[in-house]
């Protein structure tokens, strides 16, 4: 999976940082909350109707599409690994966008390397 | 499909316009070209294999996940009918997503609208 390259935005001043122990659901699927994450530390579980659909180590996002799109949550999301989150709500997504020369293309290549692997799964 | 709702990015002086017979292809699939593009009149059909995948409506783009990501074409991109399209490549995009305020989310949306249309075709 993609990560994002520019890890400096790590250091952007209102970043702030929440821990997950292993096993602890972070999101769950349905639920209407609107952050996205990146992941710091650890290591995170995606499922979508108890399956998994895939992981994210450091660098890494999920959550994004509630965050974009406004639509509620596609998967649950839970900590294989202790794991440490920033969460990014949509103030924070908008001066990310707008100070970070390279979030925006980064989490656009997030996207897109998810369309193309799906489309690979799809045949 | 979603459209890019900031529409006002169509009068950047930088931005060019190239039109295209209905029939003809703008882009074809496995192509090495890295822009996008954003449909300004007609509709365009997306191939891929020979079987129409999308249609992109005025406002609606195409073509950025090679720009994004750098992969070869993934689909051959056809005017259905007459048809203008402002062809968008690398350092357009930077500024757009530097100077647009929503341009950046618009894309976003675009490709998050593609990962839950196809996510509800595999079921």
């Amino acid at each position: 999976m993609s990560t994002l390259a520019d890890l400096r935005i790590l250091d952007h001043p209102a970043v702030p940082v929440t821990r997950h122990a292993a096993g602890s659901t972070i999101v769950s699927q349905g639920d209407n909350d609107r952050e996205m994450f990146l992941v710091r530390k650890g290591r995170v579980a995606l499922e979508v109707n108890g399956r998994t659909v895939d992981e994210v180590e450091p660098g890494g996002i999920f959550g994004e599409m509630s965050l974009i799109d406004r639509v509620p949550r596609s998967a649950t999301a839970i900590a294989v690994e202790d794991t440490e989150v920033i969460p990014i709500d949509e103030s924070l997504f908008v001066t990310l966008i707008k100070d970070a020369p390279n979030f925006a293309l980064d989490v656009m290549r997030v996207l897109t390397d998810r369309i193309r692997r799906t489309n690979r799964k799809m045949g």
